[in-house]
């Protein structure tokens, strides 16, 4: 089949490797109908996050399942299925809790990064190709409804279960003023989902024009990186606001989210920062009585309702999508999402 | 001042009565720019809730701070409130924890309604009327931003908050199904404040033609009664809904809500039944694994948010008024809303 | 096998039956090593929930497994397990979110109990006998660390699960006065459990001294029926209980329950009345902003803390046991539990 | 009267210094007989938290009102109360929702701290002395029942509510395992409370035996820090502490809690690290998606509840007293507790 393979830092290209197998009996073979390049694909694509040559990257697909392992039940052949980003077995400790990202049986595997996030099954190819391998597809693949269209459904295999871990880690409540900072896909995913929770006002934080736009027509008030902390404080009577989700993955967006969130409030974090330490402003933190919380997003256990949402029309992140294009122009998807030119946002992959 | 008297069983008349005082500290007197009529005012006006001819009525009401007890602190003269329709001090165990309908300093009154809900300081006057002293007005008392206008403010009284207090009973998770049953005022205002806790589906259920058609407008999808149980069950795999509102105060919208909600859901009831006593199906309750709550709702500590919701446009419950009336013409007002004739809904007053 | 065999309404023989055997792949063989008579058990023995003549009895049961269905992957022949003693399927959409009681696929099947709860496997025969057939026993299954005897374990079947999930439902915090009405083994099992969340006070409710002395020793503060609501009042500075749970099913103690649970508290009924419909007072529910929950206990989502906390030795249901039985000796065991004679509790049953 | 005196780092001294006065009519004159030494009062007496010379120390104490300002309406002369060692208003937006930490109105003022924590009403004198001054003291004093003792009351002003923040910011649950880094008298007060939330194992780590050895008496099982990794992976089949709560302000505490806690799990500080800022594990933070909340007790709104336990005897802080001092010998107390000498843990002063 058609894949997208990794070659070095910035040299992705699309190229025939060998078909996707049933190696474990619960394994299932989805042939991908929609995939889509992440935010954390950079990290690959950038060599930050060491990738072997020849693996195939993409962890966010959308498919038909075309072959089951015999020990899969709850699956049929020709069944529309997303393929949750990050494998989960749904029933050791951790996911009976919903705490999928932390999957015992599976160890987190994710999709088409190679050695690192491997999990228990060694590497796991990636779904910017034609076809992949599920590995506990019962439970990974979510069947999906006939009312969500691929260009929707691709949003669930993590980034709007990302974009929503940040909201919900956030403790949300009604007539809350949330302060999200970064506006790029997942960043823009948590303006939609911090919405579920009734906020009074979503204050969107970035320095690009066309993704400020964008924060605008989702629902969000939107401002430049400079004028934020002011207006954030004029919007909440100088308290700060209620919740702060950093979305970028770096110190300086973290520290405007720590600076602008009030006495008591959340700083959600779901941008990724690949340093292994940071420096952490304990004294304020302490003085602020902060909840801070971070992670793997919980992608698994947040589709169906996340799937619930989109079929009855209640959230649509397909503002969000800049480029649809075909498996062979993935490289040219890479370049212009990593460039932000040409406006790019969600890139999405049609093999 | 000019006031709305009852003298009996659908006879009230607007008359002058002597001016309110201030009889405690913690009073102060508010003019009244914009009052309402509520639907459990219609227990009075039918006698079914017995008052005491002479008595003025209502107790949702907008107005300008006019003279101030010398105890009280948080107020200015000039100052724009919305009066919590229910009278709370803010400081008792109950006030603490939110729960202000259960205030024991107050003893719950309430504005407007005589002997019944008389609380601890004996009977308070109505609302629908040229002013009004109000009891503990430190707390009870909510200064208003000048971007919330009376027509909206007003609803902050009573209506909003118990709608809102229905929704949030219904411990609504988002891509919830949310049945409502009722699509009056009270309805109508569940259904615009549950869409605050990201249902999938707001289902409203009511006869009346111009009520469905309001309801769609508000967010909700509309049946007709007859037709709910099977649209609930198809629009939740057959399960039923993950939580249902009763709206009406009347036992057969009561048993709907039983029938409708899901094993594992959340029936919240917010209407008023007046019975001191209903047929409870234990049985079905018992094997539904049911939660169930009912109440006065706590107003006064869920207006700050629900104001900070309508400051920032979020929420706005104007399209519920149906008329505006002056002061003199609230017989008429009463009249038409007991009968639903004229489309009517929320019946304003502006003294 | 030797099972205990119902006959007609008090009339329980032990009696030689067909051993189990395995019908579906998903089912394990359990042979019992200790059973128990449960409270509900007594509805069957009196006829007021109809068995077919000739059906096993029981619900409660510990054992190890003896055979496994091809289908099941997490037990192992030779394991010692607890069987919960309703069937669940762990992945349903309600075992997703812990409803258990409500799973889809068995139906909520009960063990013993014959067409009432007979769920979607059809019957499903009892655990008062020397073997049982445990359909999807690799989630109704829960396999026990050494540490924790029969004696203990044969609690988590049913009884400790259901008396928890009466505590769990009255959302009791830290400090709050809990009252509970009925110390038979259920009433028994919320007081052990309620003592989880940090109640300042758990007040225990019988007329029988030999249950009030164990309520004591479980440390409970137990009054008589009669002095309870005088009791209540006083410890809480006549508000009310926070927090009531009815354990017996039968209207007069849920009727002291409602008067002894104070404004904005819960109601958490764990006690079965078998009555399809009670009369409700619906409006002093009303005036005191009631929390109201009934329901089938969610046992085995429930078993794994209840059994982490018992083997650290923090909860031991041990003392509530009265009698230990040989399987021959269960129509005895029936007789003395429905009379409340001889100090009769927990009576369990050693096949 | 006579008063604890700072006067330099290691240098504090009783003298005569100018009796307490009301300075605004929402004060009271609280006269002390019992006051306490907390571990933060190290942090002054180190130095490390600059005092001005002459200020009286201590933010713990219990007494009787002595006098009233007019705006006090709470309060009656002659009644017993503790004073939380943080004032609130009990009014404000942070103080209405438990945030008392963060009161607007106070500021957080803290007793005895001088210029750090000395709110929006200027310094705050200390309650190491024979009395007082008490702002907002209608709900910064809290009155108590004659059947909490002035030895276990004095716990209420701070150590026992800061001790319960911990074990609340744990977000522990029936069933949980806890680690505690740290068995000094905040660590101990976590013990304590932490078994209000039900978990099977407290698991206390410190390397003083004396320490080790209240910790077990009051509940917990105990290790020493070299020793703590591998028993809290052993307990918790590999995964770790579902819980871990940092009782030290050490980074070296800090990184064992981090390492300790299981994915998914809460980590909560409640130690103080007198840093502006510290290197933190993010990497590790982001892979075991954890929560981290650290920040100053809110007291006063805990306090209630805690009395209440205190009350009924479901937790005794008393054990946790080491020596009970008369007001002269507070140079002593400082001395010995500083040093950890003589087993010293909470020292009590009685003037």
């Amino acid at each position: 089949m058609k894949a997208t393979v990794f070659h070095g830092p910035r040299d992705v290209r699309v190229e025939t490797v060998p078909d996707p197998t049933i190696k474990s009996p619960t394994d299932a073979i989805v042939r991908i109908t929609r995939a889509a390049i992440c935010g954390s694909d950079l990290h690959s694509y950038h060599g930050s996050q060491p990738v072997v040559p020849g693996f195939v990257l993409g962890h966010e697909g959308v498919g038909v399942v075309e072959e089951l392992g015999k020990g899969v039940s709850h699956l049929k052949k020709g069944q529309r299925v997303v393929v949750a980003g990050a494998v989960a077995c749904g029933e050791c400790f951790f996911c009976r809790r919903g705490q999928v990202a932390q999957c015992s049986v599976s160890g987190a595997a994710v999709f088409g990064y190679g050695k690192n996030f491997a999990g228990t099954f060694g590497e796991i190819g990636g779904e910017q190709a034609e076809a992949v391998t599920v590995p506990l597809a019962d439970y990974t693949c979510f069947p999906l409804p006939d009312s969500i269209p691929d260009d929707a459904a691709v949003f669930l295999a993590d980034i709007l279960p990302t974009g929503y871990f940040g909201a919900l880690n956030g403790d949300i409540e009604p007539g809350d003023t949330v302060a999200i900072f970064g506006c790029g896909p997942v960043g823009l995913c948590s303006i939609i989902t911090a919405q579920l929770f009734g906020p009074a006002e979503v204050i969107a934080v970035d320095n690009f024009p066309y993704r400020l736009d964008l924060a605008r027509k989702l629902g969000a008030t939107a401002v430049k990186v400079d004028e934020a902390q002011k207006y954030i404080l004029e919007r909440t009577d100088g308290r700060g606001a209620d919740v702060a989700i950093e979305a970028v993955g770096h110190i300086s967006a973290l520290e405007a989210a720590f600076q602008a969130v009030r006495g008591g409030g959340t700083l959600s974090m779901v941008g990724v920062i690949s340093d292994p330490s940071i420096s952490f402003p304990m004294m304020a933190a302490f003085m602020k009585d902060l909840t801070f919380r971070t992670g793997l997003a919980n992608i698994r256990s947040n589709i169906p309702h996340l799937a619930k949402l989109m079929e009855r029309g209640k959230i649509d992140p397909r503002p969000i999508v800049s480029h649809t294009l075909a498996l062979d122009e993935t490289p040219y998807g890479y370049k212009i999402f990593d460039a932000r030119s040409e406006g790019a946002l969600k890139v999405l992959i049609k093999p």
